[in-house]
């Protein structure tokens, strides 16, 4: 699929990606916050990750943010599967810096806490320099979406037992459980209102 | 983290893994279903997939887990972050044949469609030729967990305003919704007890 918007839809959706980046020649897979910023897509993390400075220091590497959407039962094993919408970015990053690192990581809180950054204390001289930030540009990528019911062998619709056999699928959702206050938070303060208690 | 017990619990846990090969000098990440079988992770694809082949081929490779368990919310943005689990794999995978093979395309059922093998078509010759099953076996691995409410910065907690802004975490659940049959099944047969309607 080569629709830019299916690849932007599914990079806004998801919170998690898996960063593939390669240390001599084994590949390392490690999940990450990530955010899309018009057509890069931007992570970050430690300055002392080895991964994050073999990002930093433009080595190739692919972005996958996969949405499990659900379970499909079909009649035969081979067609059984599941449902997801899958957004591959490959390509080198470039590390951001200065002001440009600090939008970066606004753009990374609106995406993983909608709401939160103008209540948060921004990060200190300190802090920033413990953090990398990375984009990849978004210019090689793949999208592949499955969705819906088994796709199966049309002989299994007449044969039994498989014709007789349930198949159809089942479709996941995510939910937020209602939030948990630390024991920080002062009595009274109630919790804001950017925070869904449950959807 | 070193237990192999909670390696096991994520791996066991989860229904999707990242997946990441090299080709040529560039990491690919893929989603896929997989399986633990002892001290092997399982996964499967097709024959005809390049990446498949080159796990086939002894590519070295990593099989990343990752249980997303929700948002932290903390009073600076340094430390607002995520809870999750994540089980990673690193090695060479065994190109799996014959009955070893099925036996590992069981499991895989087994742990992505509890109950279900039972009830579906067995893989026929020409479904087996098309399908590529390999095992890494569990001998390099990591375990990282967050859980739990955010970690600020002791200053934080007493310095305002940040000392009176809200901080927490937001669990996340995910929950199969009710099973939809596909058009073929006939009228009355009724939805099997090893699908959950709701969890």
């Amino acid at each position: 699929m080569t629709d830019r918007a299916a690849l932007d839809a599914i990079l806004d959706a998801g919170l998690v990606a898996h960063v593939g980046v390669v240390d001599q020649t084994v590949p390392f897979v490690l999940p990450m916050g990530y955010a899309r910023r018009e057509d890069q897509v931007i992570v970050h993390g430690s300055s002392g990750s080895r991964l994050m400075r073999a990002l930093a220091d433009g080595s190739p590497c692919c972005i996958t943010v996969t949405l499990l959407d659900g379970l499909v039962y079909a009649r035969s094993a081979f067609e059984s599967s599941m449902n997801y919408r899958c957004a591959m970015v490959l390509g080198t990053a470039d590390r951001l810096t200065g002001d440009d690192e600090l939008d970066a990581l606004r753009v990374l809180s609106d995406h993983l806490l909608p709401g939160r950054w103008s209540d948060i204390r921004p990060p200190s001289a300190k802090e920033r320099a413990a953090t990398l930030t990375v984009a990849l540009p978004i210019e090689e990528w793949s999208v592949k979406v499955s969705v819906g019911g088994p796709e199966d062998d049309p002989t299994d619709l007449v044969n039994e037992p498989w014709a007789s056999t349930w198949a159809g699928h089942v479709p996941f959702a995510q939910v937020m459980l209602p939030a948990i206050a630390d024991e920080h938070v002062p009595t009274g303060v109630p919790v804001p209102s950017y925070i869904p208690e449950r959807t």
